[in-house]
């Protein structure tokens, strides 16, 4: 059993600011290799917003035992939640479980509510070996329903471990909802600027220094020959944000543009 | 200036196994907040692959000075290459120069190329200090050339530092190919089988333990009704992958199924 203790070298960033956050580890060759396109971290920050949850980092790794056992440890001591994605199937590229467990220093075995959910859904004889793996779970580990394929998930300390599928994804994070402790929303607001980014940055430098609790972020979008830039402004604190949102609607129209509410890129 | 002191803790994945490795790094909380689907990875990740380098993690951060500063040390450390994307507009909120310079333990200065470029792209009284802000470089970097908007991006060391905006850092990209030293170009074929990956599992198993030269990712689909497992094998050996292939076709037959050459997810 390899060590157990986490590389964290500081506390969460929740200690620090008051805010509840969270990191996601998505794990499989399959996305790293470019093969295939990641959608599960923006559909999970998303869900997370909701509940004013912060994603502070995001982190996808291979399907190799120690990168799983370091990152899980690493991040569980740095965020309040992890929610890991992919490896939990029947093949032997599935590592998950085992490395989460390991990560934990506990043991790993068939779990008897798993089995049984499992028995139940394949015809007699269909229930191989391999899909028995399915049921292993890290010792003292909750399990996470899967009404879509069955074989479920689990939570072990602040560590959600999920599928990798979307959909099967999305299901298991609905399952889990009633667990997970939120903050405080925070509320967005975005105006469209059909200017370029370099055109509105020293005025926005000057909100943004004269408003540090509402974040203004700055994206500029390039679509065929129309250009411009996107405002989003955040804060937990809606009045904060309605004022920030007025001085940059009329820094845009100070610089001869119309700004358009919302995201028009 | 903070410690420049690397957190890596071993050599880099090319030193274990002769392979030419790579870690991306997705600045930005725009990507983070799922308000904006990162697409930079895969395109990234596809790209080293042609080039015979493989992807060994990536790590999406917020725009968080100490964090790209100890993600950039970290991974520089672990892998032959790092690409970055985003953060190197004029905005209040583009810090990557700054944060690499730091990482770095060296200056940051207008650099004189850069500032050529921006001047001549841009109409006389239009080149803002925010706008030349885009033109700050770490000490010792070398440009990356950008046609579409021109502020370019740079390399330090092993790490490239890109724009986020996908059409522009796929020109970086371009730009910097014969920097790049490659290493022998993994070869992959798909192989899709109608069948549930429990179905495959046992067999597979048996096939990767009989060949570690060819590494085999199973990833099952569900497109509403249909299902079924897309095998991929990888390798940098033709012949053992052709041999590979050839046994996964006969495990799907001998399942009762036909193998579809390609994916058919």
């Amino acid at each position: 059993m390899a060590s157990t203790t986490p590389e964290a070298t500081g506390p969460g960033r929740s200690a620090q600011d008051g805010r509840v956050s969270a990191a996601i580890i998505v794990i499989g060759d399959e996305i790293l290799s470019g093969r295939t396109q990641d959608a599960n971290t923006a559909y999970i920050a998303r869900w997370l917003g909701e509940l004013g949850i912060d994603v502070g980092e995001c982190r996808i790794i291979p399907d190799v035992e120690d990168e799983i056992v370091r990152t899980v440890n690493e991040l569980r001591e740095k965020f309040d939640y992890v929610f890991t994605t992919g490896g939990i199937g029947p093949t032997h590229d599935d590592i998950t479980a085992d490395s989460v467990a390991r990560a934990f220093g506990v043991g790993i075995d068939y779990h008897p509510e798993a089995l049984a959910v499992l028995e139940a859904h394949y015809e007699k004889g269909q229930l191989t070996e391999a899909r028995k793996r399915m049921a292993r779970v890290p010792d003292g580990a909750d399990l996470i329903d899967n009404p879509i394929s069955k074989a479920p998930g689990f939570q072990i300390g602040n560590v959600f471990v999920m599928a990798g599928i979307p959909i099967i994804m999305q299901t298991m994070l609905e399952s889990v909802r009633h667990r997970i402790a939120g903050g405080q929303p925070v509320v967005s607001r975005t105006v469209t600027a059909h200017l370029p980014e370099g055109a509105v940055a020293d005025g926005l430098r000057r909100i943004q220094e004269n408003t540090p609790e509402v974040s203004i972020g700055s994206y500029p979008f390039y679509r065929g020959t129309r250009y411009g830039t996107s405002l989003v402004m955040r804060s937990p604190d809606p009045a904060a944000l309605e004022r920030v949102v007025e001085e940059v609607r009329g820094l845009i129209r100070d610089l001869g543009a119309d700004p358009v509410d919302g995201d028009a890129a």
